[in-house]
Parts: structure tokens; C-alpha cells; sequence
């Protein structure tokens, strides 16, 4: 006969993958706890085969269960010294599901089975408490009808409602027992009502049906909606749990609680929690009655108390972690209900992992382990004041696009914002979308609000790059630039420019009106967990930066140079942005070439200031990469500003526009093509580069530019360009001067194909993993958010390509490349610029695959750095 | 020491490709007509070699060379028993370069080479014709002046023309030997005067710096680009071949001509060629003389005509291929100084391949490796008629975007083409570019006209799938749709609305004015071609169609089935398109199912028309595939005049355009995307599909519906879609009833890096390497013709991607899709749609992949025939 039911003392080893996949995840959790040692209300788990055994038999129970269960219930009885059943000692128990991962509130759960009309009056007597007797009863009939039976949980809620009314009462605890009496005569005539048989008064029979009723619950829709969306197995089953009950309700004596081992907000190691006399758990959840602190059972209930001490030392000891408990005392016995890794604030995070070093609880590299990097970003941006963000009214929700938090006056132009900031208002840019002529605005807003766009739109790479609060893709909201405001249609609210508004760039929320904001702090706890991080990854952490601030901010956060300097970004800027217009605008080389003039001594200044900040530090500089279009003005009235400057006639500015407009930008003429097509642009940049160098070397500052060649997808490309590179270098006498590297970026899925080409002649490879993923997916990341939403919620994506990299596509070509490309030149460095070099998951990948280094955006350092280190553990695991 | 010199008769293989590299396609040539036994001057060729170490010995000629040429000039003068340098009976020989390669025009000759003030007398004298001495003397002096020297070639014209201008002759030939005797000695002097040296008159100093001249010419600037651009070896080294001069100007018993062994303009088998009497070969060319049919020789010059006709089968026997070749004769004895594969017109080419095999000459393969497939195209289309043509003038030149020929009366709109086609109106529709709303006036249209796009832009597409004539991406044409005017700036020439002109799709030549079509004929030698084709090529051959008139066409051309019906073109029918746009304007599924049930009528036609037109055949069903905004207006008029018959308000229109709109549509909301999206679009679709294939079966029809999902890049978005399509023929109880299959296009490169997941769940594959291209390279079809031009020009480009599969880079992962796919799916069929299926070399690369079919618009449904049998045979011969 199979074995289906498990007591929760006998199996050895309930913290191991197959013992969860027999007895679930709560099942496993209570067996974990009672080897523990931990006074755990006792019971037994029926398998998850049982589960799957009874749908294979079409819905019945398999052979052997019945009786394995009788017997396991006589263990129960034996153990709390209670019969199941019997009015003079009467046992009751929960039945509980669970799977092999946790599906909150997915599946069923009735509390309190055994009550009959004769266990109630049993339970009363013995407590000497009929209130509380009754009050279960009630209980039990309204879960038990509703879950296991099928009665409307509104029905019972009109009738105790009802009675509420007639007697007068405020709430539940209002009701006398007789109240509650009435209550549960009214609850059966229902259940025989919709039902047509009375309410099951066998104890046994209540337990086949709860145990049933779970089993059940595994397919209802939702359930299998959860599975379809979270990639879960349909083919496990759930676990059902059958444990004693404990009651908190039973009088002063007895009582109920939630608490943390430490301070789940500051990491402190102090008793944190609360807790309710005569109570039951769901109590204190429901929020009806104020609890209190736990420390005040030092005096109400002292000798829980000194076993709740011990409590928490034994858990942190088992567990070696922060838990987050339950608790209930019947009648002076403490017990444990539940206990889980608790929730914490990144501060606290940090804190509790190096205390825990510290004592001795957690080795360092378990330490690394237990801090999600993505939670750092709370560390290093302001944060909205949580008290006052709650007592807020939020207008709408985007997308998280880049973390911190922003207030100021709306406005709507990115030359209002200039003008205002001038007058020193805090201002909020908000845009349909932004676009690189917008950079200024941004420049100065205190966070970017768009109604277009995702993560990786044009106003949050910028953003992120800034460490600048944006919410994009607010879809609720409707932007009329012209008119200036902005409506959120579904909400009937309007605002207009200079209101105020708030933005909580980790979350997506836009709140109308002043909230304030807490500036981030740095602990000693924060260095100490980077400085042991610093000491296992292998990879090298680089940032993406264009200007001497950004780069000093990525240094101090820890990069260990730049990955990527985006010389585009130097172009809007206004005191350049004519002279690059000049260049567009020329009909020949002649004239390009001597608007390029201008520009030289501009990006020869950048580069100096960036080689600067990094000294000693490799700074990879990037080509023009963008389409020209981007550069010229898009309104009428800049048009006819610019022809007037530029004494030319408006329609040869247009004429311009429309020969450079194309129907896809992003795979139109830009990257290497432009240096292709117009060499001379390559040639200036080459020499500001150089230039820059040797001036800095003048000056004592350590310089190793790196030349990365962009968007190539032909080695013949990569050559082309190359060609100029090293005529600039002869032509300035750098060779054995300047230690500068050539190389370029894998982004054409193309390159990745002939990479053992490519590799020969490069000394460097950079993955540019945005438009790889836009390329190998076919997915505009300006226009995909129309349609990703769609995939992530129908299960088609398990996380948006933008975000993390996607491993089984995007990444097998990069895997590809990595091997052609060490196969012919074993020396080559290979590293990932982008937005995925930020993404933790994305880290680790970049790890296995074996890259050099990544390279992030300055405030998204540490996190990398973190998940760096990780990526070294978890490997070691393996 | 190394041999650096053979004589013609030396190489006893000359035909291998390491004879070639040795001597030079030139000097292999005459090694090869010596060896045939055809009487050729007799000579001398200096092998590449000595080329190469003249270069590696800093320009000197290597040691032994000069005994070398030394040693074979004395053969030389021994087998034509003359002197080189002997007034008595003097040789004179030419001097010319040839690489492995033929690089027409880019190295130089010296003709009359021993040519001094002595052996020009001692050749007058015995040709008793003093005149054609010194004509050949001063023609010795420009050439060697020019060529060797380095005297400007005008500086020798500007004496002759004073001379001829002194002595009132018209022509060269007015010229007496006394004239030319004093042109001789002005040349002399030109030369002493430019070089401050006398001309030089020793034989042996002019065959060495002859010889070290052309060694000079390979490494010419000119020659050097030729190289790069046509990717040829720089290191290969130039031979040079030195010849014994036979002069056709000796007097009438001598003479030169050109001849083809049959006539290369209708491939009929008879003689073709012209000749002159007493003229030397240039004269032929320069065209200063009427030449006379060589049939004329018969009474002129019986002796010589008797031997040209054994010469005519000789080199026909010999190389079994239609020959065009050089004579000369001198003094009644003919020699053959040149011969080569003669081109032809397609319909010679195809006639004279048959022919041959019936002659015995060469095999049924050969006859099918001698055509070229594009070639096929003169013999399906319209033709302008060359006379007329060559009579009128060209205004501008596009690119060749679709063959055939055109000529009709401009308009710029689709809707006056429809306006004035239903007048009788023979109409060209001339735009910047087309859009998908132009595909009724592209329809009624004689043929099309584009200032912007390329190959493959929507124009081209579309035309080529009409078989319609068009000229696309003329640069030099400026359309003004709104004044209705197209101007050629760089000519001044205007032209307005219902002008004519002549458009030849396969030269991309536009001509004012009209210009008479002559239609194509079908001959039963093409018919007998196809037919030994089909029985050699494995790939099946089908067509990319969507109307029951192109499906019968290609049926027509050979066709095998449909491998792309794409649905949207069906979308654009005006009867339809007003349903399409009721339905994108929506607010809400029930409103699009109530457009889309409008649709379902009609596209249940569409597919009933095609399915009967290809009974028995299998048709691929591509499901919608661009994004939706494509089907809205875009002009202010045409939205308010859609607003009206909608009811509905211009914004509303115009908001749903502004939230479609795309960046880069290309990589947007299209394809699969929608069908997920919006599942109810798919119902429809296969609703209609299902539907079709029943009424047609019942009408005794024999249907294969393949219903192919689009741009699947995610085998779960293969799933999803397949799950609807599914649920259609359950509803539709079609499953037992309809053989039916499902598929996907392979268009997306991740599609092709998880082959493996997708094969396992599809019936069949097929690629889209139009798009699989734009996404590889990164390159957007619309727009990479900015650059493309300059990557072909500087040689990073070998051809254009678009027309031909990029093998290197796409073909990689077509390769690793194909070989993914077939290992999990060993029965899957795979093949190929979209623009390259008709694409010769594409389609051997198909072949070899191990494809099962490649489909192309029906006009190349032959040409893909042809390649796909040449593919199996170039297999065989490796």
C-alpha cells in the first residue's frame, strides 16, 4: 500500500527538495518546525500523491488513504490528549493546502473543523467560555460552508449582519453567545436552505470533506491561472495539512501575535511585534482591535514571555535568518504557529546580514547572499517619507522606470523647465515622450513623468544615466503639451503647469501635491558588505558616463572605469548643437568638415574631463552612433529659429528633415554607417580622443582610452573604420604614446554570427545588449510596450527582455560569439554595456558566460558589484 | 633558375586554374587557341611570377627574365621566319597584360612593338605599301608614347588632327604615307621634347620597357581600385603576353573582322559578323568605316571565307560554345587572334543551348548550366523596342526594381490612375513612394515610378508580384504629388500630369516620350528547357500570390503551390477596407468582432478563388501581418471623409493614428503580436480559411490549406496562435474533413536560436528573409539604401543583402534553424518566401541547406525553376 500520510515528526529531512515536492511547502515548513524543537501545534500531512492520486481515479480517494488518515488522527488524539469528536475533551483541527511552492491565497484553508453542535457545547463547558465556543462554531460553519460546501460567503455575512443590527452591535465582539447562538442556528437553516442536507455534524466526515476539498481546490481556475501565469507545474498536487487547533480565544490566559526577530525597518536586533489577549490569529490581521507591543507581556503574561525570549533565539539559531512568526497561547502554553524569512527594508537588510557575521550566525559569503541587489536602490536615491506618501492621494501609476523619488512644479517644455530652474523652482518634467532634444529639461528637473515609453525608452536610460527619478509609461495619463496640462481621464483630475506633484520612481506612483522626501545614507554596514563582495566577484564593474560628474559619482560608488561614454549625448548640448547642424546641413565634405572644426575643441574638453575622473581607469568612448535626423529640430518655430541663425532658407532645412526621416530609425543610418559614409566625423572624434590623452598625460593623469566602433555588423565595417582610427593616431603621432585600444560593439545579431571574423582584428568586444534584444526579438523598445504588457500577463514572456536578458534567445548568441571569439583571440576582453549590465539576473549571466565585465549606470554600480559576487557563489554551490 | 617564360604551345593544360594563375586568363586564352590547333599568331606569354618578383626585387626584373625573353623571341622569330629589329624582313609583335581575372581596360597593351626609322622602310618595302607602314609606325609611337613613355595621349592627337587639318583630310585614312611620314617624325620630336629623350629605336629596349610597363600597369591606380571593388587579389600579378603582329592592312588581300559562330540575337545558326578589308582591328571598332556582312567574303575573298566556315565549326567543336572571335587576315592567310563565349539575347541563349544538345554538342545538364536564370526575365515581360529606345532620351535612371517594360501618361495619385484607367487611359503612377494605399492605382497602372526605395522596398514588392514594370529609388527625379509636376533638376527637364513616358524595369532607365512594347514570346525551346530542368532540381517551386490571376499565372510558369498568400494585401480592396478600419477603431472586442464579422464574407472568397486556382496544389496562408496603422489614412481629407461615413469625429480617427504610430513599425505591433493581442482577428482569418476549404471541397476542389503564423519568435507565441486556430476547425468540425497544417515564418533571428522548441510544434517552416535580413544586419529595408550604395561602392558590401541571402551572416542562421529543426523534427518541410526565393543564387543556397521549397512572385517562378535544377548540378560536379 502507498505511503500517503506523513505525522509531522517523521521525516528527517523536511528542508530538501524532494521531501517538499511529497508534503508541499507548508507541510515541509510544519515538519522543519517540529524537528526543531519548536512547540508546534502537532499533526500529520497528507502527501501530494494523494493529491494526484485522487484526480487519476477521477476524483476519489485512493486506496489506503482513509485508513491512513484514521490512524494518523489517532496519533493527533494520543499526542494533544483530546478526542476528535468527543463533547467531553474535544479535538479540533485546520486543513491547510500547499504546494511545492507557496500560491498565496490560491487554494483552500478551513480552521476549526470538528465543531458540532455537541464539541461546541463540550468546548464551552470546558473553557468555561461559551462566547468563545460559539464564536468558533460560527466560524467554522461560514468557512467550512463556503469553501468545502459551496454557500456564497455574502449569504452568512447578511444574516450575522443582520443579527448585528437587531442586537445593536458595533462589531463581531459585541455579540453575547447567545447572540452567536443565534448566528449558528441561522448559518445551518442556510446551508440546508441552499444545499438541501444539513449541515455535517459527523467530525470525521468533516474532516473527509475539508481533505477533499483541498484536493479540489488545486484545479479551481484560479489556481490554474496562477500556475499557467507563474510557470508552476500542473502535474504537482497539493499537500493538505491536518493540525491541531490551538485557541488564543480562551480568556485572559490566552492570546495571539505576529513577530520579527529584529527590526524588520532599522535591522536592530530588538523584539519587534505585537500582540492580542483573547484572541484569535485572524484578529489581529483583521486590524478590529489595537494590539500591543510584545514586550508588554514582560508584565501581563511573564512566563510566555521568558519562553517567547527563547523563542526568538531558537528560531534565529535554526534558521539563521530574520523570521517573522505567529504565535498563539492557550491558556499560558505558548506555541508557534508559523515562522518565515521576514520582509525587510534594504537598511535593515544590510544591517542584519553583517550583525549576523558579526555573531557568528552567517559566514560573509551567506551574508553577500541574503541582500537582493535590486533592493540597494532604496540605499542610494531619496525616497519619498512613507508616512506621508500613504496619507496621499496617488493620480496614477506608471512604470518604475528609474528609481528615487522627485517633488516639484509640473511643466511641460523642456525650455520651461530651463527657464524656471533658472528662477531656482524645483520642476517635474512631464512629456508624452521625451527625445534627445529634451536632455536639457531633464537635465534640470528633479524626475521626468512620461505618458509613452518602458524601462528602457529614451526617458529612462537617460534618466537612469542621470540618477534621476523618471516614471514613464503612465498610460492613465493624458499630456496636452500644447494646452499645458494633464488629465487622468479615469479620475476626472486635471493639473495644470506649476502645480506640484510627487513621483516615486521605484514604484511608478504620481501623487497631486508636496510630499517630503528622505535623503539616502550610506552606512558602515553598506562598505563593509560591498568591500566583501569586491574581495569574490570576478567581474570587473564599469559605468556608463558622459560627463566628469557622472563619472566621479560611478567612481565613488566603485567603478573600476567606463564601459560606455555615449559621445552623442556631448552633441545636444546647446553650446554644440549649431555646429552639428552646421555639419548635417552641408551639402559637402568641405562643409562638414569645417563645421566639424567647431565642434573639435568641445569633445576634446569632454574627453579631458571624463580621462580625468578616471585616472588610472579605462574609458571605453563610443562613436556617433545616433541618426543625424535626431540632431535637427522637429516644431515649425525651431525650424525658422535655426534657418534664421544659420542665414538659410527654412525649406532647405525641411528638405534636410524629410531626406533624412526613415520609416525605422533604429535600423536606419546610423552606428558605423555615418563614420562610413562620412569618415570625417570619425576622424574628428578620433582626434579630440587623442588630443585629450595626450594633453591629460601632460598633466600626470593616466589615460587608456578605448575606441569602440559601433553598430558593426561586417568585420569589413569594423575595418573600414579602424583604418581611420589608426591614420588619426599616425597623423598624431600617439602610437607608443597614448596605450589606446580599438574595438566595438557586438548589438547586430549578425555580429554575434560572424564573430570569429570580427574577433581577430578587435582588441575589445562590447555587448550592446539593448538593441541586440530589439534586433534578435524584433522588438522596438519605443513600441513594445503595447504588446509586452499583453505577453507578460498571458505567460508568452516570463519578464520583459528589457529589463533582464533574454537567456534562451538573446543570450545563446551571445554565447555563441563569446566562444568563436576566444577560439581566435584568447586575450580578448569582452564585457556588456546597456541597461542589462545593471540587472541582477542579467550579472549573473554575464558571470557564466564568462564576460569580463559589465557596465551600468553610475547609481546602479553597487548593485552590480553585489550581484557580481553572487554570481560567484551561487556557482560555487553548484 | 626559375622559368619565368612559355611559349604558346608550351602549357600543355592551359585550361586549370593553375595554368591561368601562371600566365594570365590572356596568355592561358592563346595557349588554349594554340593547342586547339586554330592558326593564331604565334608568341610567348611572361608568367605572373615575373610579375611578383619584379615588385619584390624593387621594380627590376628578376634574374633570368631578360635571357628568358631573349631565348623565346629567337622561337618566336624562328617559327615566322622574321627578324625582330631586320629592315630586311622585320617582326613586330604586341605586348599585352592579363591577370587571372580579366580586368577589362585597366592594364595596357603596346600593339606594333619593333616598329623604328629602319624596319618601317624595310616593311614598306616589302608590302610595297609605304602607307601602312607609317600608319602602323605612328600609331606605335602614340601607343608606346603614351602607354610605356607616359607623352598625353591629346599631345599626339593635336599633331595628327593640325596635320590632317594642314592637308583638308577628313579621316585618318585620307592621310597619304608622306602625311603620315611627317606625323611620324612631329611624334618623334613631341616625345624628345616632353621626355628630354629620342624615342627609343632599339627593339629589345622597347620590348623590355614594354614588358616593364605592363608590369607597372598592374599596381596603376586605376587598377588597384578595380581590384578593390571587385574583391580580386592583389597579390596575383599580371602576365604578359608578347605576339607575333599580323597585319589586315596590307593591302585589299588582307583585312580584320568580328564574328559570332551563330547569330547572337535570335540564336538561329547561321553566320554573323563583319569585316573590312585592308584595316586593322581597331578600325572595326572606332566604327570610321562601314563594315561588310562576312557572308560578303564568299565573293570577295572565297579562299579566306572557305577557311573561316571550317573555323566557324572548329571552334564551336572545340569550345562547344557559341564563340565570338576576332580575325585578321593578311595577304590571304587568316589568322585568329581572339575568341571568347559570345554574349547573346536570352532568347539566343536558350535557343542556341537547346540546339546544341540536339546537335550532340553538349548535354541536356550543360544546356541548363549555359542560361543564366535572370536572363529568363527579358523572355516573360513586355520589352521596349531597342531601336526606338536607342533612339530616345533618357531623363533619368533608377534602380531596376521589377522587369518588363512601361509606357503610359504620368499622374501622381493612385486615385486619378483608377480615374483615368476606367477612361482607357494607359497610365504610369509616378510617387516619392507607395504605400499600401496606392495598391489599387499600382493595380491599374502600366507600371510604377518611385523617387525613394529599392529592391525591396513596398513598390518593388508589390510590382514584382503584379509582373508589373518598375523603376524605384530615382534619386535624380523630384515628385511633387500636391503641384503634380516631377522635374529633373540636374537636366531641367519638367514634366506634369499625363505627359508620357517609357519605363524599362530592367535597366531602372526612364524615357520621355513614347517608345513602341514588343511582347514576349513563349518559344518551345524555353518550354523544352523548364522541362529538362524540373526533371534535374529537387526543391519545389512555389509562388508568392494572393489573387486567383496571379496564382493561374504562376500555376501557368510552373508553380507548385502558394508558399505565401499574405491576407493583408486582400485588407486593402476598397470594398474592404472600410470594415478593416471600423474594426481598428474599436474601442472594444465586441466592436471589432462586429467589423471583422463584416470581413469574414470576403476573405472566404479570397481563399475560395485561390484554392481552386491551385486544386490539388498546397497554399500557405500567412495570417495579418503588418502593424494596424498601416490600413488608416494618412492625408487630413481622407480622415475627414472617413470620419463622416463612420459617423464619428475626425479626433477620434486621428487619436487612434497618434496611439498606433510607431517609431520603428518594423519591429512594432505586427505580425503574431496581433493575433495575441487581439485573437479575434486570427478567428476570423481561419474562420475564413476552413470555411473556403469546405465549400470548395464540396465543388469537387482538392484543398491543402497550410495556415502560417507570422513573425513567431517565441515558441509560445507559436502556441498560443495555434490554440485558436485549433479551436476554429474543432467549432468548425473541420478536423478528418480538411488535411490541413499549421507553421510559422521564420523572419525573427531568435526564432532561428530556438528552433529546436518551435520545430517540435509546427508542420512546417518557412522563411522570411526579407525580414530575418532587416533584423540580422540591422538593416531596414526602407531606409537602407542611403548606405548601401556606399557600402557596395567601398567594397563592404559584396551585394546588396536584399536581393541576395547574405550567406555569411543570415544564411548562418538559416543553417543552424534548418539542421535545429530538422533534428527534432525530422519530417518538418522548410522552406523559403519572400523576395530571395526568386533569386538565383539564393536559391542554390537554398538547395544546399537542404530546403524543401523556395517561393517567388509568379513572374520568377521559371528563373527559380532553372536555378534550382543548376544547383543540383553545380552539387554534382563538386
Amino acid at each position: 500500500m502507498k505511503k500517503y500520510v506523513y505525522m509531522f515528526d517523521e521525516t528527517k529531512n523536511p528542508n530538501t527538495w524532494e521531501a517538499i515536492l511529497t508534503l508541499g511547502n507548508k507541510g515541509a515548513q510544519l515538519a522543519e518546525m517540529t524537528n526543531a524543537g519548536l512547540r508546534v501545534p502537532y499533526g500529520f500531512t497528507v502527501s501530494t500523491q494523494g493529491c494526484n492520486d485522487y484526480y487519476a481515479q477521477g476524483k476519489k480517494w485512493p486506496q489506503g488513504l482513509n485508513q491512513q488518515v484514521k490512524q494518523s488522527m489517532s496519533k493527533l488524539e494520543k499526542k494533544m490528549k483530546k478526542k476528535f469528536g468527543d463533547p467531553k475533551n474535544p479535538l479540533f483541527v485546520s486543513v491547510r493546502s500547499g504546494s511545492y511552492v507557496s500560491m498565496p491565497g490560491m487554494m483552500d484553508t478551513v480552521l476549526n473543523l470538528g465543531m458540532n453542535d455537541k464539541t461546541v457545547e463540550g468546548f464551552a463547558h470546558i473553557t468555561k467560555n461559551p462566547r468563545a465556543a460559539y464564536d468558533s462554531y460560527r466560524r467554522f460553519i461560514n468557512m467550512f460552508g463556503d469553501v468545502v460546501m459551496g454557500v456564497p460567503h455574502h449569504n452568512f455575512e447578511e444574516i450575522i449582519s443582520a443579527v448585528k443590527k437587531k442586537v445593536d452591535a458595533k462589531e463581531d465582539t459585541d455579540l453575547t453567545a447567545d447572540d452567536l447562538k443565534e448566528v449558528v442556528e441561522k448559518y445551518k437553516a442556510l446551508v440546508k436552505k441552499v444545499k438541501g442536507i444539513s449541515f455535517p455534524q459527523e467530525p470525521i466526515k468533516q474532516l473527509e470533506m475539508g481533505i477533499s476539498a483541498v484536493f479540489g481546490s488545486w484545479n479551481a481556475p484560479r489556481a490554474v491561472s496562477y500556475r499557467r501565469i507563474n510557470n508552476l507545474r500542473g502535474d504537482a498536487g497539493t499537500g493538505v495539512s491536518v493540525q491541531a487547533m490551538v485557541f488564543g480565544n480562551m480568556g485572559d490566559d490566552s492570546g495571539t501575535g505576529v513577530s520579527f526577530t529584529r527590526n524588520p525597518a532599522t535591522g536592530a536586533k530588538e523584539h519587534y511585534g505585537e500582540f492580542l489577549i483573547n484572541a484569535q490569529g485572524e484578529d489581529v490581521v483583521a486590524g478590529i482591535r489595537t494590539p500591543r507591543a510584545v514586550d508588554d507581556m514582560k508584565k501581563t503574561h511573564p512566563v510566555v514571555y521568558k519562553e517567547l525570549l527563547g523563542i526568538y533565539a531558537k528560531l534565529e539559531k535554526h534558521y539563521r535568518e530574520l523570521q517573522d512568526f505567529e504565535f498563539t497561547f492557550e491558556k499560558g502554553k505558548l506555541y508557534l504557529l508559523q515562522t518565515r524569512n521576514g520582509k525587510r527594508t534594504a537598511q535593515a537588510g544590510v544591517k542584519i546580514a553583517v550583525d549576523m557575521v558579526k555573531e557568528g550566525l552567517i559566514t560573509k559569503n551567506e551574508a553577500i547572499l541574503r541582500i537582493k541587489p535590486e533592493q540597494l536602490d532604496q540605499l542610494l536615491h531619496k525616497q519619498l517619507d512613507s508616512k506621508a506618501k500613504s496619507a496621499t492621494e496617488t493620480i496614477a501609476k506608471g512604470i518604475a522606470a528609474s528609481p528615487g523619488a522627485a517633488v516639484g512644479k509640473i511643466v511641460f517644455t523642456a525650455e520651461r523647465a530651463t527657464e524656471l530652474k533658472a528662477k531656482g523652482e524645483k520642476i517635474i518634467l512631464v512629456r508624452t515622450e521625451t527625445s534627445p532634444e529634451d536632455i536639457e529639461g531633464m537635465n534640470v528637473a528633479e524626475g521626468i513623468l512620461t505618458a509613452r515609453g518602458g524601462k528602457t525608452s529614451h526617458a529612462a536610460v537617460v534618466a537612469r544615466g542621470m540618477g534621476k527619478c523618471c516614471v514613464a509609461g503612465c498610460g492613465e495619463l493624458h499630456i496636452d503639451e500644447a494646452k499645458k496640462i494633464m488629465t487622468v481621464p479615469k479620475k476626472g483630475i486635471t493639473l495644470k503647469e506649476l502645480d506640484v506633484i510627487a513621483l516615486d520612481g521605484g514604484t511608478g506612483e504620481v501623487f497631486k501635491g508636496q510630499i517630503p522626501l528622505v535623503e539616502p545614507k550610506l552606512s558602515g554596514d553598506f562598505s563593509t558588505l560591498m568591500k566583501w563582495a569586491d574581495s569574490i566577484k570576478k567581474l570587473g564593474i564599469r559605468t556608463n558616463a558622459e560627463t566628469p560628474k557622472d563619472s566621479q559619482i560611478a567612481r565613488d560608488f566603485g567603478a573600476e572605469g567606463i564601459g560606455l561614454a555615449r559621445t552623442e549625448h556631448m552633441f545636444f548640448d546647446a553650446t554644440r548643437i549649431e555646429a552639428v547642424r552646421e555639419m548635417i546641413l552641408s551639402d559637402d565634405e568641405k562643409g562638414r568638415r569645417k563645421a566639424l572644426a567647431k565642434l573639435l575643441p568641445f569633445q576634446t574638453k569632454d574627453f579631458e574631463g571624463i580621462f580625468k575622473a578616471m585616472n588610472g581607469l579605462p574609458v571605453i568612448i563610443r562613436l556617433l552612433d545616433p541618426p543625424l535626423h535626431e540632431f535637427l529640430p522637429k516644431e515649425e518655430s525651431d525650424i525658422n529659429h535655426l534657418a534664421k541663425k544659420m542665414n538659410i532658407k527654412p525649406s532647405k532645412i525641411k528638405e534636410t528633415i524629410e531626406s533624412l526621416s526613415e520609416f525605422n530609425p533604429m535600423l536606419g543610418h546610423r552606428g558605423c554607417r555615418l563614420g562610413i559614409t562620412y569618415p570625417e566625423i570619425t576622424e574628428m572624434q578620433v582626434t579630440a580622443i587623442f588630443n585629450a590623452a595626450m594633453n591629460m598625460q601632460k598633466k600626470k593623469v593616466k589615460v587608456f582610452p578605448e575606441i569602440e566602433v559601433p553598430l558593426v555588423g561586417n568585420v569589413k565595417e569594423f575595418l573600414a573604420q579602424k583604418e581611420v582610427i589608426e591614420k588619426v593616431a599616425k597623423d598624431l603621432k600617439v602610437k607608443g604614446k597614448v596605450k589606446y585600444k580599438i574595438g566595438t560593439m557586438i548589438e547586430v545579431p549578425r555580429a554575434c554570427v560572424t564573430a570569429a571574423e570580427i574577433a581577430k582584428e578587435v582588441d575589445f568586444l562590447s555587448f550592446g545588449t539593448n538593441d541586440l534584444t530589439q534586433m534578435t526579438l524584433g522588438f522596438s523598445r519605443d513600441d513594445a510596450g503595447k504588446f509586452i504588457a499583453a505577453y507578460l500577463e498571458k505567460g508568452i514572456l516570463a519578464i520583459d527582455p528589457f529589463q533582464s536578458i533574454d537567456q534562451e534567445g538573446v543570450g545563446k548568441l551571445m554565447i555563441q560569439c563569446v566562444q568563436a571569439a576566444r577560439k581566435v583571440n584568447p586575450k580578448i576582453n569582452i564585457g556588456i554595456c546597456g541597461e542589462h549590465g545593471g540587472d541582477p539576473s542579467s550579472v549573473e549571466f554575464c558571470h557564466k558566460i564568462g564576460l569580463n565585465n559589465v557596465s551600468c549606470s553610475p547609481y546602479r554600480v553597487p548593485i552590480a558589484r553585489l550581484a557580481a559576487a553572487q554570481a560567484v557563489l551561487k556557482e560555487k554551490k553548484k
